[in-house]
């Protein structure tokens, strides 16, 4: 399907302020983006780079003022979420090279203290995908779905705590039990078609049988509709904007995800 | 300054043909990218990844009959290009690694055949900058550009035969002048406003005192408006298309570079 | 000074058991190796692979029985720690973009959580290396270094609520203070001559005014023969070992630091 | 196999001469370094870093006088070299992103040129393996292979002109021929047990079906015993040392190779 999304924020600056920006969507073999739209209120210079995983950043010093940012795109995405039940577990010593970083405890996700909780939710399942989608039923019917609950990230270990969340913290825990049964584990950030209520969105991905296939706790069914902006560990590198100084908060903040018509028709 | 450029291919394709594109713009320190469209007719599965030196390219399998390709899109570039005579050359071991492979020989570069040639041309200049300089000038003023003459890359070695070619050729020369001088030179492929007449563009930069300096062998001044597509060795790493299978050719090719207002004014 | 090191673990290994080591040395600007051997009794097949990190990581599955790793190194490294008091901070806008992501939390080191904290300790220094230089002298005298006291690694908030840890646990403090006043700082993990007891050691580098410095505070004084094994954002990414499966722990583990004369004299 | 590999190169320099050595072996799947030493004589500040490539190499500057390099490894490689008639050819849109640049023409490989030429040879072969395999048996039965009969890399254009050419300019040729057929090629430089005269050595790899293949075509029989340096492009990239400054040759070089028992035995 085609979409068009949009997210505009708007910030009241009162002291020069730099921030690091994660707002272009991911090109890549899950979505296409066809149309881009990036705009700044004042303009400022802005320096892009790349992060270790491969996520477009932008750097800009925020000046004193009124300062806003706006982007859009057109994306085709995938119309439904590959669901693949049975798909095996792969041993550590078979995992590329590329994913063993998704397995390790990261800020967020303490899947080191996970083990034997993992290993009681996901008691007689198949090892591979049908752990993970234990794990994602066990999370979407015990931990509360909170919107707009929190601000700050918090971490696997306090989730479980709270039996409550924000999207990503649903996802934080749905990876650390991943991960303490040597299942990578990723964050997704970007945005959902059909999100009630709309915002920008998290959920995760797990490596399995070769591949990097979606989970969603927030959902009762994984339909399609997701477009991504960034993957990382967890939250501490996939943030949407890190800014450095005295906090600052949007002041308003709006995202919108529609339906378009085929675009190249 | 604002420039919206824009780029529209049309290929007549008989069997599916694999292309790698490299059609979106950089985005980094030099330039900043507000906007951007990439349209193919018809629609077709893409796949996209970022190559060894940083570009995004587009692969995709173009089916039979008539297939295009547009993108355009809205980026601020520098107004003047920064000059600095006297910016002294590097010694080999104060050199960043990364810059180090842009000393060595490459495909349409054979840096290793001019070491003579460029002490003579270079001759009596400071050593850096200057050294560039007088190699740029001896280029424009020696080997005659001839838009158009070309559609396949040669090599420096035979544009210095020839005393003519494209501003790619006159690139490649200037390179293999720069690297047996012992200074890395890359080959930059993008957009130059004003250009006459109008096509996509070949220009090289070489890295003085710390940084990479913009050179046109092409133009009588060095004056604004250029717009990077991709960096890369010479010609071989930064084609705008790669294609396999029988050759392909555009049946139309469209450039336009304009000057649009101050975009978020 | 030139070094032989030496680190030799041995296993009882009771199921297959996947292993990620980290025992090469770095080689680069800080040290030399001029020697290494690498020992596994028995031998079995071993991938090798470079980590986000830059740090070569080894895998392979240990077989049931006895199982033993050694590995040594002639290395030179400096005799002096480089300090420069007075050191600017530099701001955010200024740092290249690949130290970046040492300002974000991480597993180990909860940067965003010690901002007051941070602030306090280093009140009335300058910006920049005096600051490091103040949070590491407040944990030299503050947290009780406790050689051998734990295996597991603890973040900085436990660290900090404890008063005491290991070397790894005071990085682990020291590193997230650093961030919290935006200063990059990372993780070592490696050797150190003449450490008492005699063990494998951690310390931490902050990144002030262009470059990296090192700071330990489990020492009284900073001198010089480090020896690098990796770097990271912290124990997470630069664990010795990772182990998948049942839990296993070295039987024995054996470090030897010696100063060996001039080794090409 | 266990082989104890060694290179000695002296050097009598007369000006402070910047080197690029490229003088470790890989680690990785194909082979394990279980000891390795690197000596220079005098000692001089070496840095390393890894290349585009993942090769390590060495940065100096020999200074005036006597300047010797050797390094020795002790090493496991496979008894036998794989191989897999009938092993098909994978069409360029499934080819992983990582192997798109050995498709490409580079400095010492003109694959542009080569095309009828490629076809000629590979007639009626079964796309893929088989194709390869017809090269090297045609390089072997048609280009002389003159050991020490040039120390200047050639190309592959010149190399078909001439008829004869040392191991590297045979890899050239046949690389050259590979991607001309939408094979990526590469060059390894390294040794090889058993080769007659000794010396330091260059063959090629091809993918195919999804891996990288061995070919050798200054041996009548493929048979085990590589032990792989570096991989690049062609010899632009992997040259076992570059030299900056008025030309320095070795005045002694020596390279050996012994079979060792089974070093963990």
């Amino acid at each position: 399907m085609w979409l068009r999304t949009s997210c505009e924020m708007s910030f009241d600056i009162t002291v020069p302020t730099p921030f690091i920006l994660m707002l272009r969507l991911r090109s890549g073999v899950q979505q296409w983006v066809a149309r881009e739209e990036y705009r700044l209120r004042p303009t400022v210079p802005v320096f892009e780079f790349t992060d270790n995983y491969g996520n477009l950043c932008q750097r800009l010093i925020a000046p004193p003022g009124p300062f806003s940012v706006y982007t859009s795109a057109d994306v085709m995405t995938a119309d439904e979420v590959d669901q693949t039940p049975g798909a095996p577990f792969i041993d550590i010593q078979y995992l590329p090279d590329s994913v063993l970083s998704y397995l390790l405890p990261s800020r967020y996700c303490e899947s080191d203290r996970f083990g034997q909780m993992a290993t009681e939710i996901t008691a007689g399942q198949l090892l591979g995908y049908d752990q993970v989608k234990a794990i994602e039923t066990w999370l979407h019917t015990t931990i509360h779905y909170e919107p707009y609950s929190s601000d700050i990230p918090v971490s696997a270990v306090e989730v479980n705590l709270r039996q409550s969340g924000v999207c990503r913290d649903l996802s934080h825990l749905g990876i650390a039990l991943c991960r303490s049964l040597s299942i990578p584990a990723r964050l997704v950030v970007g945005y959902h078609y059909g999100l009630e209520p709309m915002d920008l969105h998290a959920w995760f991905e797990a490596y399995i049988a070769g591949r990097w296939y979606t989970f969603d706790a927030t959902q009762t069914e994984l339909i399609g509709g997701y477009v991504v902006i960034g993957y990382g560990r967890d939250a501490a590198d996939v943030a949407i904007y890190n800014q450095f100084g005295p906090p600052v908060y949007p002041i308003t903040q709006e995202i919108k995800v529609q339906l378009i018509e085929e675009k190249n028709a």
